[in-house]
């Protein structure tokens, strides 16, 4: 049983680490190789590449898994690892549970119950609450809030943040830059109006040429941040706002700036020592590890002639294809923590998000989903070794908000029900019956948005875990906040 | 902010406490009245009620409730307390997460991913798995398992089980009898065929006269708990497997046994110390304390002869009518204790359970789902204050398995997407839109069965929370199962 050592069990077992790929291996610019330094490919398979500083340093590592409730967890964890399963993440030794805030826009003294990524992140970031949308800046008066990234760099500790999606998605944004909408991505659409929202959440108010600090993309190229690592090369080779004064896209910005671009899995490995990386692997979000077998989704159930419920077919899981050649969250992970802690007495702040967890629950994909925590998860293992030979970092690993998707009954429970009152019953929504790696079967559910198009499925407005592990954590209450997060990483790297 | 002091707002002055109402109090029986002992009312306004006893003692209170996933939870929170509040239960300063588990009575090597109240409450009894529908009896071969209470009375402690449901529902019934199904309560229906279940589940096997345990209502009532306090009238007053011989209703077992039966709220205020307490306040499940303005349940959304969508209009939560006159959870608690600590110098085990936050989970009725969690919070309350007097006291927290209602957006969103892609876009499944307390708008969704009638909402599979508090906590991991909680429990009462 757990308490004698069950959710002890070692989780380096379970996870293939994947060797990198043959992919093609020229490299956009030029890059500084150190093999004396850096000369291992897989993460996870070469404890010297994350062996201790010779300085000690203060570190806090944030794992962001967005959407990553506890339902999306247990979800995961029964396919991948059975009923007695535990994800490395869940062996960490200090457990809360986080409440979500949104503001309303409309009126900032009331709250939402279900919260975005950007107005999320941004309070993880900066401490405060803000509206949906919204990219550390304040409700209704659009005033830029300093976000831990910030504070950490003036007192000297290196950055990083390192996204499963584009790097200009709300959760990465939030840490570095201030938009009164995530959609402010790049100059391109910013003057264009945002019908779906209100007059104070316009991008327009955020060009430079209004007084506001520019898109998402121009701000985190020129936010000195030591490692970028993530998907969207497109909104990088977008143009910059004042692009007739020499500087035709983001892209050159950022080069201006001294970073050494990548583009490739390969050069995550064999890339040395460089004060400045950005990795962007993919042109928008990074394409996620898994998908079903036949691509399958979860998909509405139908009704045979006689009016009896037909369930979809159980599958199981596979590679998605499309991952070939895009780097996993550990491998950029364990490349974010070598760099920012190579020779590094102060220290460093690291922000990780497993964004694709959310993205698949929204497209009802249980296996991309699935994939995604699994891939997340690695990530997290990678972040733990790190501390075990630092021991002075602080590793939290949260959500920032609830999802759609449900483990409910199997079809037969459905079929026992319906004969014992006489009628169709089933669930509503869109579903599934996977296939577990341990043979049993699995039934989930995804209901918030009946839609077969569009937005598909809808946040939603459960509490969050919080897993810890490092100094400072006696007394952490059951019941947090997001702000109480943000509080906790300042106190460990000493910014009040 | 949380970590200075935020969930440590007194959790005193958000209850209720709810005064005796006055309702008919004629006694069954006579009964022993000792107004020098027991001259107080209503619950937590009299501290003295829980005056630690001369001796110390090792004491358990387990609560259990019902369908309280960390989804349930947020939503009552957010309606009752709003965005920053905290429910008793959330300020205990252990919170770990619990997997939950069900093997299959057709293969019990393999699992089921959604569990029922029966085998779950087995394993928080037995610290055993078994499969749905048996009561502390294992998969397949039938066999009585022990449960806690079992053998912490074989150590002298005094037991009690108090629940808001029938006392022979599954979860008290788990404690202290052993059936190959739930159903099996009374002798009446015991040969019946139970058609759902195969053929190692029916209750037939279960007869006296089969060589079985017999019913649950008359294992109760010869298992000499100190105190039982619920619901269920009805099935006590069925007629014994051997009514021919001199015994003809449970309830005279009861008698023989030595009970005072008490069936009203008052005589639970004014009932002096007694050796057995019964009281059965309802003929069958206690009447809920709160639900919805003109009893307003979750709805589907309809649709205008336009195709858009026409949400159900807001609605508040109110006292339920048929609640009055029955005891609340938390002063039936309070009850438990007093007479469970009463010149007890060994101790007890109680079992406290809030039955149907499930039950009205199941039949999309937020508000009743809401006021139930309320109170049984408030029973937490009761129990919290207990151990500050009895520091050898350990209280755990838990649920039994997850439910259906979800937070999810505002139909504001729906309609805002709906616009942005031209298309009808709402959740699917049963959805209600809450004036919470604070005046702020809260929408519930549930969608694990389409179906109008019957069963109605179906058990998710989640994890679920477990708050704990009392000695012996330290190092509890953040993954623990039902197991787990039934071994923290036998530790702290030394039955190994």
């Amino acid at each position: 049983m757990a308490l004698n050592g069950m959710v002890g069990i070692s989780n380096s077992s379970r996870y293939t680490h994947l060797a990198i790929r043959k992919a093609p291996a020229v490299l956009i610019l030029i890059f500084l190789l150190l093999p004396g330094v850096f000369s291992h490919a897989a993460p996870g398979n070469h404890p010297s590449k994350t062996a201790p500083s010779t300085m000690p340093s203060t570190n806090v590592i944030l794992f962001i898994g967005d959407g990553m409730d506890e339902h999306q967890i247990t979800m995961a964890r029964n396919y991948l690892y059975g009923a007695d399963g535990a994800f490395a993440m869940e062996q960490m030794p200090v457990r809360s549970s986080v409440q979500v805030h949104t503001l309303r826009e409309d009126n900032p003294n009331q709250f939402r119950y279900v919260a975005d990524s950007a107005n999320t992140a941004s309070t993880l970031a900066t401490g405060l609450l803000t509206s949906k949308g919204r990219i550390s800046t304040s409700a209704v008066k659009n005033i830029n809030q300093e976000t831990i990234l910030e504070a950490a760099q003036k007192k000297s500790y290196r950055t990083g943040l390192v996204s499963t999606a584009s790097l200009t998605d709300a959760t990465p944004a939030a840490f570095a830059t201030h938009t009164s909408h995530r959609n402010c991505r790049t100059t391109k659409n910013m003057s264009v109006i945002n019908r779906s929202v209100g007059k104070t959440q316009q991008c327009a108010l955020d060009l430079k040429s209004h007084g506001g600090s520019g898109s998402i993309a121009e701000q985190l190229a020129t936010a000195n941040i030591e490692v970028l690592l993530g998907g969207g090369m497109t909104p990088f080779n977008q143009p910059v706002e004042n692009h007739d004064k020499g500087q035709p896209h983001i892209l050159d910005m950022a080069l201006n700036q001294g970073y050494l671009l990548i583009n490739q899995a390969e050069e995550l490995s064999i890339t040395g020592y460089t004060s400045k990386l950005l990795g962007l692997f993919a042109n928008k979000h990074l394409p996620v590890e898994w998908r079903g077998e036949k691509n399958q989704l979860a998909e509405k159930i139908t009704t045979d002639n006689k009016g009896n419920a037909v369930f979809p077919t159980p599958f199981s899981c596979t590679t998605n294809p499309h991952h070939q050649g895009i780097p996993t969250l550990a491998q950029m992970t364990e490349q974010a923590i070598q760099l920012l802690s190579h020779n590094n007495q102060q220290g460093f702040f690291l922000m990780v998000e497993g964004a694709s967890i959310d993205k698949q629950a929204h497209r009802r994909n249980p296996c991309g989903q699935i994939g995604e925590l699994r891939a997340f998860d690695q990530a997290v293992a990678i972040g733990r070794q790190f501390a075990q030979q630092q021991p002075n970092t602080l590793i939290i690993v949260t959500a920032d908000h609830g999802q759609a998707g449900q483990i409910v009954p199997l079809p037969e429970s459905y079929q026992a029900a319906s004969k014992a009152v006489h009628m169709a019953q089933y669930p509503a929504g869109h579903y599934a019956v996977l296939k577990t790696l341990s043979g049993e079967l699995m039934a989930v559910n995804y209901a918030t948005n009946s839609s077969p198009q569009g937005k598909w499925e809808m946040h939603t407005g459960t509490n969050v875990p919080a897993y810890m592990e490092g100094p400072g954590l006696d007394g952490v209450p059951a019941l947090i906040d997001q702000r109480d997060i943000n509080q906790l990483m300042r106190r460990h790297l000493k910014l009040h």
